[in-house]
């Protein structure tokens, strides 16, 4: 962290976006590209991916000849939700009675596709540096016939955890945080957010319900509710960091679907991944290059410090303040 | 691919680098940042990273109290080294024999810190995008006290082929690709360069020895010289593919080293993996986020499409015939 930065400086996100725009499809009243148009809706909306990574007919490649070789079809759907119908605000500038709504929309999700499919993948990339292309506020949700290989993962580590202590891992990793303090962000009655111990980007934050929970169709209307406050709590403390919208990519993991809804699942904890790309300021990131690609993550800064500075930002968003 | 992209442009690399730039510090004859000036070097220069993330006398943090919160010290150094005395040359264009002398300094950096440490890393990030921050061309080296994530599961599952099949995984997969050809971009007596079959970034490539090798120290002349070649012919087609200099992440993986020298380690085979960012064009990259970071790469085109048309551009460097 003590080198001069002299490398790859970001531009600044789009201040000055319109609030419509006819011409962007994920407007109230624009046409899409497959012709449709959007209503002129005045809270959330769903739509069909219009360029959709995955189809539920994707053909299936047949056996392998040789054990190296070895593919499988992909099949599943991809949708866009869109937040808000304005393009210039964002999940920490909204109200918190339709931050809840958007949280009852994916719960509605994983309800709606999670009988159909094992994983229900709900993220959001936020920034044009994380990938997003559109401003207007909107995630996305790729429902998968397979385990995709995080989730495959988070599986079986919370599994074998479950198997071996007894315990589920993240209800007591959430626990052990919530006593120690130190990687501690953000905390309400339902809710903890915390800067994991393992944490590679550096302002990386898990949030996790305390009680346990398997899905976030599982969760009640007061942990909802708590969950639209600390949401909006932790994105008006990114926002506030470096006084700029902050990009990051986030995404939910909850036990998995389809065919699992008959298995015991006890050993997942339902949990939201933040990965933000900022590192110094609102122009210089934090590259995941040669050595985090080739070995290990390189930590830039400690969980702790992370921790420590966001959790002393003001929980008034800078915006609001200058109002 | 097919949707039209709105997203972030990169900035095209720096066309006029000056040849030599005093202020540079990693130019011959420049002062670094920890006072020392650089000999007025004429082939490749090696030194200590004034800013370096592994330290050999990094403190341990002793027992954690809880299973879920453990740590250990990671020990190590960080090495720089130049290829070539001038800021405005890069390896593709470089001589054949200058590009051996770099493979022969590699080689002799295994020698030198292999015995201590269990991992050298070798790698290259090229490029601003990859957040490399000095045009001058180089690459690093960090050795390790311990065995780093990817080359610890790289062991692992070559480990388990060689167990369960008897073969050296990796030597089997060169001599299959060698064989079907369709992800093949460039081939010699000694190399094979290939889109490989799991590929997740677009052009990435694995570049392995036919023959069973464990180390780049074990390389013999020949094969140093015929990798200096293919080396050239894979990054001349890189920079062919949007005429400009292609950005990527790079590095080696060979079998461990330190205690590992004692072992029988045969289930390895060296080889290279080249990781670039470039998607659609010289300025629109791949991005690895939201569902990537939480689920699974997704693959933006085939290896196979890949391969063909890195395979289909000339091995003439675009510089080199504008002349
Ligand atoms: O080593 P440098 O050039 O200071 O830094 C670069 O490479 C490192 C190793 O891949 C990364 O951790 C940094 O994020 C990147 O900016
Ligand atoms: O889905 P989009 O907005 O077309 O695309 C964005 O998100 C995808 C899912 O994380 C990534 O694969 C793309 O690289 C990124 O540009």
């Amino acid at each position: 962290m003590k080198r001069p930065w002299q490398g790859q400086i970001e531009r600044p996100p789009e201040e000055n976006v319109p609030r419509h725009e006819p011409t962007n499809p994920l407007c109230p009243g624009s046409r899409r590209a497959n012709g449709e148009v959007n209503p002129k809706y005045e809270s959330t909306f769903m739509f069909d991916n219009d360029y959709p990574a995955l189809q539920p007919d994707a053909p299936d490649p047949g056996p392998g000849d040789h054990p190296l070789f070895q593919a499988k079809a992909a099949k599943g759907v991809c949708k866009v939700m869109c937040f808000h119908p304005w393009s210039d605000i964002t999940l920490p500038l909204m109200q918190l009675s339709e931050i809840k709504t958007v949280i009852d929309r994916w719960a509605e999700l994983i309800e709606e596709l999670g009988p159909k499919y094992p994983w229900v993948q709900i993220f959001e990339n936020k920034g044009a540096m994380m990938g997003c292309s559109n401003p207007h506020p909107h995630c996305q949700v790729w429902a998968s016939s397979f385990l995709p290989n995080e989730p495959d993962l988070a599986d079986g580590h919370q599994r074998a955890h479950w198997k071996t202590h007894g315990e589920v891992m993240l209800v007591e990793y959430a626990r052990q945080e919530a006593v120690r303090k130190e990687r501690v962000v953000v905390e309400n009655e339902h809710w903890l957010v915390v800067v994991p111990y393992w944490a590679s980007w550096p302002f990386q934050t898990m949030l996790l319900p305390r009680r346990h929970v398997l899905r976030l169709s599982d969760l009640t209307a007061q942990e909802r509710e708590a969950l639209a406050s600390i949401m909006k709590m932790l994105l008006t403390k990114y926002d506030n960091l470096f006084e700029v919208s902050f990009p990051y990519s986030m995404g939910w993991h909850g036990a998995p679907t389809g065919p699992y809804l008959q298995e015991d699942m006890s050993h997942w904890q339902l949990h939201a991944h933040y990965y933000p790309p900022l590192l110094r300021s609102a122009s210089v990131r934090k590259f995941m290059v040669g050595y985090e690609m080739l070995a290990l993550e390189q930590r830039d800064l400690t969980p702790e410090q992370a921790a420590e500075r966001l959790r002393n930002l003001p929980e008034v968003h800078y915006k609001d303040k200058a109002k």
